[in-house]
């Protein structure tokens, strides 16, 4: 039907007149509806049968403006279909891992899917100083599954046409996820507006002006920031889910959803990594506080913080590395068919990965500039109401962020970008 | 009007029937027609009013199989829309450096344009030792205009929507030139078989087991080799030409013209150097023997060369520094709007520059070897009939090449890979 935007009155007629409804409802009598979006672009609404509360569904439409700021920035409401191809996509790659879907309706710009009401997102629930223990191992699957796979090294393979390599289905991919909207408001609001006296900033009471100019003055982290924002905006290598931090991920202490992927993009493999590892160093940042105002000592927490971070990319570093090899066992490539060619296919494995690497960690420290002096906050440390502890914290995050950018070419595993954070920021 | 595979005959019966061929020909009683395709992928046919030489036009038209192997390797026709529409843009950014079109039919994969009748291919004229003095300037020229303005760092802008960083409509570019099938031919012709011992290789008789096993069988060539591929197959940064060498430029003494943008997509933005420079190297080397048969002293022409190779180069690095400063200056950029934002702008033109050069060299390193092993020759060195001779120059580009491409990282000046290639081959 065509575009309306729907209210919590609105929904219930919308969802009962629906086929693949009337298959999940086994009546519409007693049906709860609650609008529950707490993000930044769209609205979303649980829909329950009060009579029987495992009848629910999620119903989340885009409305043609940025929610965060109101009518005056209009964004396409197409977003919603990039959402869905992704979801469906991911659904192939990763099925325990992503939300089914029971129903798309592009011109509504709407989807309807399961109601993860067993699971919680995982931010808020990290603020309360509550472990995921198999989220790290879940999450690492989803990046190498999706970064492996949607990428030339996974795609690439032997057709009647192109007996050793055929790229057009990758390319394919590449073309069907152009979002120039959404990849517009990254290139914005995480690689661009943070590093400049931009309106839409807004900074923590307590920030100095030698603060910001520590960022937004240092010649040396633009220019870094500058081309890594310039690879997002090239590099189209892998399917990505475009948004993945902790506010993207229910879970419980058995199972794991990554959820949200209407960034989703062909972009730069390590940029997903980036961000997720950005915000976990944000948490591990904000715990240094939370943790004394829940009464404990931050230790332990934090060092479960870290510990998921260096988990997450050394399983994603295995399983890509399985992926490819299992690849390369199954459409044997005739370039490393020679004497010592196990040794250079195994070259070239582990310079992609420090590639990865190294691109993931610059993202890593623009994303956690960006969510210090940027429009949109995290709630680990924006949610304190201290604003001298929470502007330390920031502080904090600054200097952490801005060594990674400035250090990231530099690195070479993911225990020397931990000792950088534990040097600013002690684990104690 | 539906695909029908043009003959010499059937061409003035199409041409004739054709309005805005009324306005060039001022009669077709006396029409001849020429096909003078020299390519490995079109039919190319001269037609000319033989009563006023000066009433003349280029047909070019696609065949749905790769012309150099037959009609076993089909080839989708549309390719020839990418070139209409690289034309296009192309005469658009340079209107004085490509042929003009007059009329052009996609169902037919054909185009109609300008004959540059007072202009010759350089590699057949530069094989014979004929020299070019305004080609380097005017290639540059091209270079700089193409690679600037049709990347991110040309076309972001100020816009209503996007007051600082409009990028939509670059994505726009990149998608209109996905450009599967002839980018796969790149990726294996160029980048793929050379490097095994593909069915598809053809060796000169002289060149030895050793020779070959120096390039197929090095790791570290082969690994960064695979590198570069998936630069050419990821890194959406500029419109290309896509296959620049000497083979697509005419020219006299005074004007330049580029031709053949069949194989344009959005690729790195070092590609056309490096395609270019590589082929001028191999020019370099190939008269070493041809100069001498030619009987003159080889160092004259091969400085020249030289000479070519590195005011291309510079030409290039210095005019696409100045657009982007002319588009800073009318478009600023509060990035850089700070004490010392002017420095940083700097710095982020020359780390840009440097990292086009890096992978110019590789890609111009990838394209000396293929040209050498590969399917596709040079006539350059191939046309030599001595093999003796042509193997020890084929020895030679396989070594330049080589180095060219393990260097290229650590290569900071056109000078550094000059000074390489003269090493190897010296200047004599």
């Amino acid at each position: 039907m065509a575009y309306v935007q729907l209210t919590e009155e609105l929904v219930l007629d919308y969802v009962k007149n629906l086929e693949p409804m009337k298959k999940i409802f086994s009546s519409f009598d007693n049906i709860g509806i609650k609008e529950v979006g707490d993000g930044n672009l769209n609205y979303v609404y649980i829909v329950t049968n009060e009579s029987d509360p495992e009848e629910t569904i999620i119903l989340k439409q885009a409305v043609p403006f940025l929610r965060v700021v109101g009518e005056s920035w209009p964004l396409d409401i197409e977003r919603m279909e990039f959402e869905v191809m992704a979801l469906r996509q991911q659904y192939e790659y990763c099925p325990d891992l992503v939300p089914e879907i029971y129903y798309a309706d592009n011109e509504m710009s709407l989807v309807i899917m399961q109601n993860l009401n067993k699971h919680t997102i995982i931010r808020g629930e990290m603020n309360l100083g509550k472990k995921f223990p198999k989220m790290p191992d879940h999450v690492s699957t989803f990046l190498a599954e999706m970064l492996f796979r949607s990428s030339d090294w996974g795609m690439a393979g032997k057709t009647e046409k192109w007996p050793h390599h055929d790229t057009a289905s990758k390319k394919e991919m590449v073309e069907k996820y152009i979002n120039k909207d959404l990849c517009n408001l990254t290139e914005n609001f995480i690689f661009s507006y943070p590093l400049y006296k931009s309106d839409t900033n807004t900074y923590t009471p307590g920030l100095t002006e030698e603060d910001l100019a520590d960022i937004q003055e240092d010649n040396e982290l633009k220019v870094k920031i500058a081309l890594i924002r310039y690879k997002f905006m090239n590099n189209a290598e892998a399917l990505l889910h475009g948004d993945l931090h902790t506010g993207s991920i229910m879970a419980n202490e058995e199972e794991t959803y990554i959820i949200d992927p209407e960034f989703a993009f062909y972009g730069p493999a390590g940029f997903d990594i980036g961000l997720l590892l950005g915000n976990l160093f944000l948490a591990y940042i904000a715990q240094s506080y939370r943790q004394i105002q829940l009464g404990n000592k931050p230790y332990d927490y934090r060092k479960w913080v870290l510990d998921a971070i260096a988990e997450i990319w050394e399983g994603f570093t295995v399983k890509y590395d399985k992926l490819w090899q299992e690849k390369e066992e199954k459409d044997k490539y005739p370039m490393w068919d020679y004497p010592g060619g196990k040794d250079a296919f195994k070259m070239l494995r582990e310079a992609e990965n420090l590639r990865i690497f190294k691109d993931a960690i610059g993202i890593a420290g623009s994303v956690m500039i960006r969510r210090t002096l940027g429009l949109a906050k995290v709630s680990d440390i924006a949610d304190i109401e201290d604003t001298v502890a929470r502007s330390a914290l920031d502080r904090l995050a600054l200097k952490i962020g801005k060594q990674f950018v400035l250090k990231a070419d530099s690195l070479n595993s993911i225990q020397e970008v931990i000792a950088i954070a534990k040097e600013i920021s002690p684990l104690q």
